[in-house]
């Protein structure tokens, strides 16, 4: 293979889950796919959002089971080879064997930023299953930098050979990310990774921060399409790599025409910068939170906005969503 | 007044107006001209696109006379004021004065880069006027550092009040506006100012990256509406200074409401990095052209971006379309 400077990872058709509402056809994943590959993206992953196991009445269900995606996914690669998503407690340990079985090679293990230890068999299981095998360290803006090197450690220690740090809400500001992922680098032998979102609008000056700091995985996405206010802009990534000299073994041209021709014409809507998602990025809340918050906010008749700052003040996590309505109260009790 | 680290100066109601092909209603501009007054943004632009005197023929005509436009904003305010943008060889000394009558309380007297000579006797007018003066240098990518700077030193000079680097294609990284507008900060006395676009999903980092380096005005538009891919979003510049804890004297709130209460609803199409917007970024060419190398490509049944790249490695600048076509019918002869 040609020497690269970094790969760009395309999570369109994961990530991208989220904003289609896991309604992603057996054709639109073909014909993304299909560019992907001919375009020169060397990993793209595929899954539900919430990864290997996700379609259930609490993440929402698939349109199409996502081994037969995965399966279409890969049939379509004449080089590129397909990624899935693995988080532990959502997905299990069969679900990855399936996977592999329809076709996956690599596996990324995401766990909240503190609990990499929850991920230990799952990393073993990647690389016994001859994967490469990715650690993702969600909501990193969420822990101290020598904390976030800390699970990345524990990542690495159980076989990951890539960590990446995830800006999941995309709070991180550029010199946040260099700093953290500068650590990373000083502290690890494997590769670094970073996954930006585009929250505060800085998903690309991260992007490039990280790979600044010494990332060489960095992911992105066809249209920003993905959750919250979407992740960096793949097409565009190319376009700016290209203009810093750093090589990406992606054709910009093809890679901007998987993007309009392919993937334009099918999103449900464009990936803007509003509203809720842009107070997720403020105040570093997580996107699954944003179901309940709505729901939250006219129920009590409170602003949705006042509710996902004081979950940011907070510091929630996922599986808090209980709090939501406590705050909700709270808030109401306080105006009235 | 209270104490602000920087200015948020909005263009929705001028750069705006290209996207909106220059067919702003009064209604559209007095509800955005109340919002922005109340969320407490002091300066605000109303022009057509290209400046006074920009409705004609060869730039757009404009739906409602920009005057009358200008007395409407200014009629809303409060507390803000209007701005209004002027291209010397568009825009006559006349024109500003008729703004004057209007409600204008500042004038932004936009140039090339390497051309603010012609701009003499208009900032001149300008603080006859008692109008708070501004220079911009459109293009600021176009030229050395060095060229740069002289030109802003002409500028304040004549009087300018403030000096603005421009980045009309959305073509710089931050470390490249970082340098620019150091070198302004060190060789001027004035006041600083930077104006981003998003072509390359830098507008933000970008402008951030002035403000560290020592802009205090920086412009935005509410939603992105603009030129090419749009601007840096007002409304989430309000929020990441709010982060840096950088004084912007913006309700964060209250100009959320302005952007996806009155803005959005109107905008013919959402602010997207796409297609031709992309490469205008990338190869650093001035929106302008897209009309034409879109006409050309069709013409000659090239790719369109061939010619934007072309343009771009040419340097060429407005007044150049007919070299347009010229390329063109290169690139076509070479294919064939």
């Amino acid at each position: 293979m040609e020497k690269r400077d970094i790969e760009i990872v395309d999570v369109t058709l994961r990530d991208g889950s989220h904003a289609m509402r896991h309604a992603f056809t057996e054709k639109q994943v073909r014909e993304t796919a299909r560019g992907l590959d001919q375009a020169g993206i060397r990993y793209f992953e595929v899954s539900h959002g919430d990864g290997l196991g996700g379609s259930s009445l609490q993440y929402g269900f698939s349109k199409v089971d996502e081994l037969k995606l995965i399966e279409a996914a890969a049939d379509e690669c004449q080089q590129a080879q397909v990624s899935v998503l693995l988080l532990p407690g959502i997905g299990l340990k069969e679900d990855l064997q399936e996977a592999v079985k329809a076709g996956a090679k690599m596996v990324r293990v995401a766990t909240h930023v503190t609990e990499a230890d929850v991920a230990h068999q799952h990393i073993s299981l990647g690389r016994e299953l001859g994967l490469k095998t990715v650690g993702f360290l969600m909501m990193a803006h969420m822990a101290p930098v020598e904390k976030l090197v800390e699970q990345a450690k524990l990542f690495e220690s159980y076989g990951a050979e890539i960590v990446y740090a995830t800006d999941s809400a995309g709070a991180l500001l550029p010199h946040e990310v260099k700093e953290r992922v500068s650590a990373l680098r000083d502290a690890l032998q494997c590769d670094i990774g970073f996954h930006g979102h585009n929250n505060l609008s800085m998903a690309m000056a991260n992007t490039v921060a990280a790979v600044e700091a010494g990332a060489t995985y960095v992911d992105g996405s066809l249209c920003c399409l993905g959750a919250g206010s979407g992740n960096t802009q793949t097409e565009v990534m190319a376009a700016v790599f290209d203009r810093m000299n750093i090589e990406t073994g992606v054709d910009l041209y093809k890679v901007m025409d998987v993007a309009n021709g392919v993937v334009a014409p099918f999103m449900p809507r464009p990936q803007e910068i509003t509203g809720s998602s842009l107070i997720m990025g403020y105040s570093g809340v997580y996107s699954s939170f944003l179901l309940h918050t709505n729901e939250a906010a006219r129920k009590f008749n409170v602003d949705e906005r006042d509710i996902l700052v004081e979950l940011g003040r907070m510091q929630a996590i996922g599986g808090q969503e209980d709090l939501i309505y406590d705050i909700a109260a709270q808030i109401a009790a306080a105006k009235g």
